[in-house]
């Protein structure tokens, strides 16, 4: 079989146990025939927890690591100890080219760090960004990046990451030129930071790139579904996404409470449950699961930490997904493509 | 009548008009019994709107201004006509102590510009910082500054604003210790920027301040009522604002496709409207419009520049109460305090 049908899953990654990584992986295998999956961690317990998914165990291989990454391991701590954890070894296994991903629910600092040293950047990139699909009201998810990766960016770095963005989106939606905006405090040129005007004055020229330049975007249109790929460096990108998923579950709150209100209101929430079941199933983030690091020379998806069976399942059949479509390989040739116009 | 009790509206900002304006200023004085206005703009216009509201007529005057600020003026080209425009006569009131506040829903970079020139910050202040009250799941509101004032911010500014906001939460909702938290991108001491980290270190150890540091708080937590301040740089509290409006109407909206999507749906809809009416009114923005300028020698409260009627009444109760509740001075003795206790 060839390396990109199979994948590296950090076992032992993730709050919510050893258990639901293996539940998860074993959904995912179920939706994607022909995967086959590399276990990393303590093989004791792999071997004792996937008693309980015989089909998996068919299609997977352990591999052994005596150690594991902590939550809240520092980055610069956690790089030292790459070889001997089980975060370490499944990018290694994409290294070596025995994975065509690797999959990890733990500690998104030191998965970026291991990542980046392991993989080492794309030609033509300065740093790799985390990227994810979330939803919006037109036909497409919307890509936003960087969600995380980097807290402060110049700006070659936000135009690197439209760039990849925009092949992201091409591979994963099949758009041609997909629309491409920074994320601003305002629409009007002169609004926000030096390095976002200097990164949409680039942008704003680079007709050769593979997108479509769209401008700036305020916060209230992120999910409208307007652009394809939505371009901020790691803190706006972060406090960005968490604040949307704070929100949706802050309304599902008071939504609930409304229905929980009255006599009548209970009985109005129970005619209309399949309708808000269906709504409750569009936002939960388990069904958004899998963001991306985009620009290295391999992939690495990183998983939720709270990541249901669900939510493994969903970041696993992502990184499925970048690796049937062979997502860095298009990245790799847009940016030379890139280059090569630009010349 | 003391000047307190008055208040300059900038009657020709906002994007829905002088009509809206007036018709928000006359539910904004059934509200509020004893307050007079002092309607700003072409006097003309004015005049003739009033023909429709009679007894706001009797508790306002106008004063003419030949001219407005356009909606996308830059904030360096307004100043220069502060003195002819409505917005800047308005602040003007203000500074003659002919107003207690001035409300605008015009530019809000003109109107920070000219407030501040008009003004001044208080001593002890470096920059004035924009704060709202957003609605959270706990019993009070959350108060979050800068909202969009300063694009970038040192950690000196943060710790003012720390102590801005904490006032504002004391005044507005009768805490004598308010939890405040630094907006980051994680919990962990070593998480964002260093000029966050340098806040946070400070106001660590500033037991002497009127307020509780919590540390850090995640965008996912922004409504959980779990703090009463939460302090960002411009940018961040930007980004955080306009991405939980954008996502509360995105769920609204899904809502509403999900009640549509079948008969039956429908039935539980109207059934259960009462409760979702309530929801809805929860959410509507109008119902949390006013923004005010925290560290100036006087109050100026934004609008939100497509508030309906509702909003700019919303936004009008907002500058009455801080008004009546001298915010002002409140603010100037905390701080006064907060120097005499660490001298």
């Amino acid at each position: 079989m060839s390396t990109s049908s199979r994948i590296a899953v950090d076992a032992m990654g993730g709050d919510e146990g050893l258990a639901v990584m293996l539940a998860g992986v074993a959904r995912a295998r179920r939706r994607f025939e022909g995967m086959k999956f590399i276990l990393v961690g303590d093989e004791e317990r792999i071997r004792a927890g996937l008693q309980n998914h015989p089909k998996l165990t068919a299609h997977s291989e352990i591999v052994h690591a005596p150690d594991m990454i902590g939550s809240s391991e520092r980055p610069s701590q956690a790089i030292r100890r790459a070889k001997t954890t089980s975060m370490g070894i499944a990018i290694d296994m994409v290294k070596q080219g025995r994975a065509g991903a690797a999959v990890s629910s733990g500690n998104t600092g030191a998965l970026m760090a291991m990542a980046k040293l392991s993989l080492r950047t794309m030609p033509g990139i300065d740093r790799p960004a985390l990227a994810a699909l979330l939803p919006t009201l037109g036909d497409n998810d919307v890509v936003v990046l960087d969600l995380g990766a980097n807290t402060e960016c110049d700006a070659r770095n936000l135009v690197q990451f439209a760039v990849m963005g925009a092949a992201y989106a091409r591979t994963a939606m099949d758009l041609a030129r997909p629309r491409t905006a920074l994320l601003n405090i305002g629409t009007e040129d002169q609004k926000g930071t030096d390095t976002i005007r200097d990164a949409a004055a680039v942008l704003r020229d680079a007709h050769h790139l593979p997108l479509d330049f769209t401008g700036f975007i305020e916060g209230d249109r992120l999910s409208r579904g307007e652009v394809d790929v939505i371009v901020c460096d790691g803190f706006s990108g972060n406090i960005a996404l968490k604040t949307a998923e704070g929100t949706a579950r802050f309304v599902a709150d008071l939504l609930r409470r409304a229905f929980r209100s009255s006599t009548r209101s209970k009985i109005g929430f129970l005619i209309s449950k399949p309708a808000t079941d269906l709504l409750r199933n569009r936002l939960d983030p388990n069904n958004h699961n899998g963001a991306v690091f985009l620009g290295l020379n391999g992939l690495v998806v990183k998983s939720h930490g709270g990541a249901t069976e669900l939510g493994v399942a969903t970041a696993i059949g992502a990184a499925a997904k970048m690796v049937r479509d062979d997502l860095t390989r298009r990245i790799i040739d847009d940016l030379g493509n890139v280059r090569a116009e630009a010349a």
